[in-house]
């Protein structure tokens, strides 16, 4: 039986690699590769990397699919994605029955965790639902961008026994989500924190995180929102592109933190 | 400058352990640890275990101090969890100060990753705004019991461009939240799944996950909330503990994933 491992290699620090990843990197004899004909030759040399370090025990080959365009001009975002991960799996599964063996392992890897938002499970999953190819499948957990910007602004994602919303930029600008006060943002190509300048938040923001050119920007939202919004332009003009992502944190009316209350005697 | 290194390793697999916790483990002088006098032992085993395989490069000592009682007969859970902390932060302050030289290096280690429902980070800024001590922080990212779940499951946490929130087990219990069809529910002693059983929903249901223990139950909630009920109440007397973390996800009139779609002709 075919064995297909997704493993989650951090969100650009190669040393976020788990040993388990690094272990499973070890069993396998193919690495599939979707080109995306981009020019985020970082991303490229990155996973390059990550495999010289941590890819040794074992003789693999990497193989390289074309991935088919997405058509981002579509109004609808979901069929969108939907039709681009049916042509997505079409490739995959060409992939795997032309490369790997029957009793081969094959790997994808993923940036940060494999579980937020990434469509390689779902393209599996596609496959397999198709019934024309079988293949095990494991997942190998990584640390997310999500982490990496809580640890690098040494926060927690959420307040104590509150709850903390992981959403899109294209969902903040439609509107705070209801109920929460924590709000993690990915995927904004639009800067939609800039929609929310009426809130008493503070705003925790990083780009290239894990990464030589990490930038991290905090303050309170309405103070460092137009810092932000420039040097994300100047960051993306100088590097060709950008990955960033943030925590708004809204003020409650909790009780602020035990050090800055006075203390009771005791 | 005193140094205090806050590393997440993992949820329950020594394995999860990044490359980047195993070097900061190798600069560490003192690890602290709050010993909760409880029945725990396989978790102080792990730890134990961590340091074995991954910390050897440097000698260490290992403190440990008495974690004060939580008061869990008070109605109030924010105030007690607040007070809680501050006894907390007193105790480590009073080790840092007595364990700790001028230019060491202490850690903390945390389960899964510091981020979540964790109060490390708010005693180690309680102790620093009371201004009487001061040292640097880091924090070392972790694989959560979250992403830990999920690549068990090989499920993503979320839907293509659609939200997921992160809540508690005494939130659930109040009501769904609003505005999400995904919700990943931790520290949850009263199975507040069963409240739900209204919900057109599937769970993916994970305890000791990582552990030689793990447990994994998924399916439609109406149809497997009883089986988790027994399997759980079972496990926890069985261990005398219980950690178990659950996905829910609630049908959307979302398209059904493109495998299970009809597929257009080329
Ligand atoms: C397609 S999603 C993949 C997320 C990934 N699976 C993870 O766990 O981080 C891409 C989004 O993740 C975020 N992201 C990924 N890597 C990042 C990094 N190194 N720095 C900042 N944001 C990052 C950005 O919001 C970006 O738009
Ligand atoms: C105090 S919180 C700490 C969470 C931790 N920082 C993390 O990232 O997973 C404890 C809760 O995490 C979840 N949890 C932690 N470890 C787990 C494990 N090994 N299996 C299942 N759930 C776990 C449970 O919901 C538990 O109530």
């Amino acid at each position: 039986m075919r064995e297909i491992v997704v493993i989650g290699v951090g969100a650009g620090d190669p040393e976020q690699v788990t040993m388990q990843a690094v272990s499973a990197l070890n069993r396998v004899d193919v690495f599939f590769v979707l080109d995306k004909g981009e020019v985020k030759q970082e991303l490229v040399d990155l996973r390059a990397e990550i495999l010289r370090r941590y890819a040794k025990d074992k003789d693999h080959r990497v193989v390289v699919g074309r991935d088919p365009e997405r058509d981002r001009t579509a109004g609808a975002y979901v069929e969108a994605v939907g039709d681009w991960r049916r042509r997505r799996a079409d490739v995959c599964a060409d992939l795997i029955v032309s490369e790997l063996g029957e009793d081969q392992v094959g790997a994808f890897l993923v940036w940060g965790d494999p579980a937020l938002y990434d469509s390689t499970l779902a393209i599996l999953d596609d496959i397999l639902a198709r019934g024309e190819l079988s293949f095990e499948v494991e997942v190998i957990p990584g640390i997310s961008s999500v982490s990496t910007l809580a640890a690098r602004h040494r926060v927690g994602l959420n307040q104590v026994g509150r709850p903390v919303q992981i959403t899109t930029g294209r969902r903040l600008a439609k509107g705070w989500p209801d109920d929460v006060d924590d709000v993690v943002v990915m995927l904004d190509a639009q800067t939609a924190f800039t929609e929310h300048l009426d809130q008493d938040a503070d705003i925790y923001w990083g780009a290239y995180l894990g990464t030589p050119d990490e930038i991290l920007i905090s303050g309170p939202l309405r103070e460092v929102a137009a810092e932000i919004e420039k040097v994300r332009a100047e960051a993306r003009d100088r590097k060709g592109w950008i990955m960033d992502t943030y925590l708004l944190r809204r003020k409650t009316d909790q009780p602020p933190p035990a050090g800055l209350r006075p203390r009771p005697k005791e």
